[in-house]
C-alpha cells in the first residue's frame, strides 16, 4: 500500500455496517436510509435506461443535470453560475472531494479542517501531500473557536475546508462563524472548500452557502450530492460548483479519477433536483419527527445528548455508562445491546478528543428507531 | 490547478466528442457504441431500482457482483480468486486504474508504460508522483521491443503496466511477449498492472490474462469493466482483481476516491457477467463484421491500415493525404469530411511518435460506419 495511505484503516462506515450485518444489530451507524427514494426519481432513472441513455456521459456532466444543479444553486444561494463552466458532476460527493483536493492542492500546501471531520478529507489530503491542521469543535455546541482558528492561519495556508450542516455533530455553522471564516479567507488569500451535502436537512435555520458571502464565490468550491436529500445514497451522484479557474482543476482530476458518472442516474438526478419545494418541506418535517424520536429515546436511555440542528446525525456523550472510550462503548453496544453507532474518535487528528462521544443516525424508519431506543433503554 | 495536473489537457475523448456534436460529424472517435446494451441487463437494473437496491453498496462491491466477477475470471483465466478478499468493484475501469495507482505507488517509484497508452495512465501516475518511462510500440505490428524493455527495467522499477487487447492500436500482446514481461517482473520483483477491458473483443486468438502465467498472480492487479463488453459504457462499473496484499491498497484508495459504486447497476452487472457463452460469441461475430466493414473502407479511402486483432479500434497512417501531423489531419477530417477520429499523439510521452497515426473506432451501427466510409472515400 502506498505510504500516504498506510495510516488509514478500513473506513469506519464499512466496518460498522459489516458488524451490523454480522451481529444482526440495528444499524444506526452509516448514514443511509432504510427506506427508499421517491418514485418519481426512480421512474426517471428507469425511463433513461429504457430510452438508451446508457453510454458515456459528457465527462463533466450531462447538460440537463449541469443546468438543474445551477438552477437549484441559484434558488438556494442566490448565486448565478454557468452550468457549462462552473459545475462538475462527480460519482458522489466523495469523488467531488477527491477531485477538488487532488485537482487543486499541491504537496506541502497547508489545509485547515474542523475536527471531527468526515474521514475521506484527511485521507485524500494525505494522497495530495497536504499538511493538515485541525481545529477542534467541542461539545456541547461545537462552536468554532474563532481566535484559535485565526491563529492557525499562516502564510502557508491554502485552504480552509468546512462541512455545514456538519457530520458527525449535527452542528450548523452560524452566519457569524461563516463571516469570520470568510474574512480570514479574503484577508489571507485562502481558498474555501465547502461540503454541503446536508443542506436540505437544516431544522432550525436555513442553510447558508459560504460561497454567497461577499467576495467568497471566486475562492470557493461548493460540493453537494443527490443521495442524502433524495434517500438514494447508492446512486452516487455528486457535484462541485466553483468559478472557472477552480473548476478547471476539479475537472482535470475528475477526468482521470472516474472520467464520467453513470449516465441514466444523471438524467434521473436532473429530474430530482427539479422537485417542488413541498418535497423538501416534507423531507425536513419527516426528519424533524425522526430526530425528536431518537433524541428523546437517547435521553431516556441515559445519554448526554448534544443539540443537532442539521444533518441526520446526533452526537451524544456515553460517559454515564462508564466505558473507557468510544470504541469500547460501541463494541458493547453492538454485542450486548444490538445497536450499531459510529465511534467518532476516527474523525479527529487526536483520537482522544472523540473518546467520550458516539454518533447515531436517525435516517431510519420509525419502527427501527423505536426498536433501537427500546433496546438501549432496557439493556444499557 | 495542482502542479501535477498542469501539463494535462482536457481529455482528447471529451474534446473530440464535443467537436463531433458541434460540427454534426460522424463520431468514430471516443469508444462508445451508438447502439444499446442488451435488454436482459437493462431489465436487471430496472428490477434492482424497483426492488429498492438504492442505498450505499458495500464499499468494495455488492456480494453478488464480487462473486460473479470471480466466477468469470475463473472461467476466462483459470485462476480461482476469493471474491471477498481479492475483488474490488470500482466506478469504471478508469477508477480501478486510479485506485490501483494511488493505492500502490509511492512518489519516485518508476513505472514502465507502453506507448501509445490510454491517457489516464500518465495523468494518474503523475498524481501519485511516479516517474514514468515509456516503451514505444511501433507500426506496422506494434510488437514489444523486447531488448529495449529489458534495458529499461532498473532497480527503481516498481511496476510494468500493460493493456491487452491494446487501445489505441488494436494489438494483442502475444504469449511470447507476455512471458517475457512476466520473466522481467519475477526476476526484478516488479508488479504488473493489466488493463484488460477489451478481453472479450479478441478476434483472432483468445485473450491471455498475464496474471495466469506462472508466479504472476501474486504480483498482478488485473482490471476490467462492464462497459465495453456489454455496450453500456455509461454505467461505469469496473473492477480490480489482485491478491489480498495488493487489494488492500486498491481498496484504501477506492474508499476515499468514491467510497462505493452505483448499487442498482452493480446488481445488473452481476446478471450481465453470467451471460451465456453465446452472448460473447455473438458480440465477437458482430464486431468482426464491423471491423471488416471499416477496415475495407479505410483502405479504399486510401489509408495505410494496420492490423487490429482486438479492441474496437483500428489504427491507420494518414500520410498518403499529405498532412503535417495527426492533429491537423483530424481537424481537416472533422471540418471538411464530417468524420471524427482520435489523434493519437496525446498517447505518447513524445507526441512526435504518433504524428502519422489516427485511430478510428468501429463500435457503431453498420449504417454509421458505411456513411463515414462513404464520406472519407469521396471527400479525402
Ligand atoms: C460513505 S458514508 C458517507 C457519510 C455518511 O453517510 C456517514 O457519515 O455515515
Ligand atoms: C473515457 S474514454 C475511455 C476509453 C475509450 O473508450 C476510448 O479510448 O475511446
Amino acid at each position: 500500500v502506498a505510504k500516504r495511505l498506510e495510516k488509514f484503516k478500513t473506513t469506519i462506515f464499512t466496518q460498522m455496517s459489516m458488524l451490523a450485518i454480522k451481529h444482526g444489530a440495528i444499524n444506526l451507524g452509516q448514514g443511509f436510509p432504510n427506506f427508499d427514494g421517491p418514485d418519481f426519481v426512480k421512474e426517471a432513472a428507469i425511463q433513461a435506461i429504457n430510452a438508451g441513455k446508457n453510454q458515456y456521459a459528457r465527462g463533466y456532466g450531462v447538460p440537463e443535470l449541469n443546468s438543474a444543479i445551477a438552477e437549484r444553486f441559484l434558488k438556494d444561494s442566490g448565486l448565478q453560475v454557468d452550468p457549462e463552466k462552473e459545475v462538475t458532476v462527480t460519482s458522489g460527493c466523495t469523488e467531488a472531494i477527491a477531485a477538488t483536493i487532488l485537482g487543486l492542492i499541491n504537496p506541502g500546501d497547508e489545509v485547515i479542517l474542523f475536527a471531527p471531520f468526515y474521514d475521506s478529507y484527511e485521507a485524500t489530503l494525505s494522497m495530495a501531500g497536504a499538511n493538515v491542521k485541525a481545529i477542534t469543535l467541542r461539545p456541547p455546541d461545537f462552536s468554532v473557536p474563532l481566535e484559535e482558528l485565526k491563529a492557525a492561519v499562516s502564510k502557508n495556508t491554502r485552504v480552509i475546508m468546512i462541512n455545514t450542516p456538519h457530520n458527525p455533530t449535527g452542528k450548523m455553522f452560524t452566519r457569524e462563524e461563516l463571516e469570520f471564516i470568510a474574512a480570514l479567507c479574503r484577508g489571507n488569500d485562502v481558498l474555501l472548500f465547502a461540503d454541503e451535502v446536508y443542506d436540505k436537512l437544516a431544522f432550525e435555520e436555513d442553510h447558508i452557502s459560504i460561497a454567497s458571502l461577499s467576495g467568497m464565490y471566486e475562492r470557493t468550491v461548493t460540493m453537494n450530492s443527490l443521495g442524502k436529500t433524495f434517500s438514494l445514497t447508492g446512486w452516487k451522484i455528486g457535484w462541485a460548483i466553483a468559478p472557472p479557474h477552480l473548476t478547471w482543476g476539479v475537472r482535470q482530476a475528475h477526468s482521470f479519477l472516474t472520467f464520467a458518472t453513470c449516465t441514466p442516474m444523471q438524467a434521473a438526478a436532473a429530474a430530482a433536483l427539479r422537485a417542488p419545494d413541498s418535497y423538501y418541506e416534507e423531507l425536513k418535517r419527516d426528519y424533524g419527527a425522526k430526530k425528536a424520536l431518537l433524541v428523546n429515546g437517547l435521553k431516556d436511555a441515559g445519554f448526554i445528548v448534544y443539540p443537532s440542528s442539521g444533518t441526520y446525525f446526533v452526537m451524544v456523550d456515553h460517559t454515564p455508562f462508564g466505558f473507557d472510550n468510544d470504541i469500547e462503548f460501541c463494541e458493547y453496544l453492538i454485542r450486548e445491546v444490538g445497536v450499531v453507532a459510529i465511534p467518532p474518535s476516527v474523525f479527529y487528528l487526536n483520537p482522544e478528543d472523540g473518546k467520550n462521544l458516539v454518533r447515531f443516525t436517525f435516517c431510519k424508519d420509525d419502527e427501527t428507531l423505536r426498536a433501537a431506543v427500546e433496546r438501549m433503554k432496557t439493556k444499557l
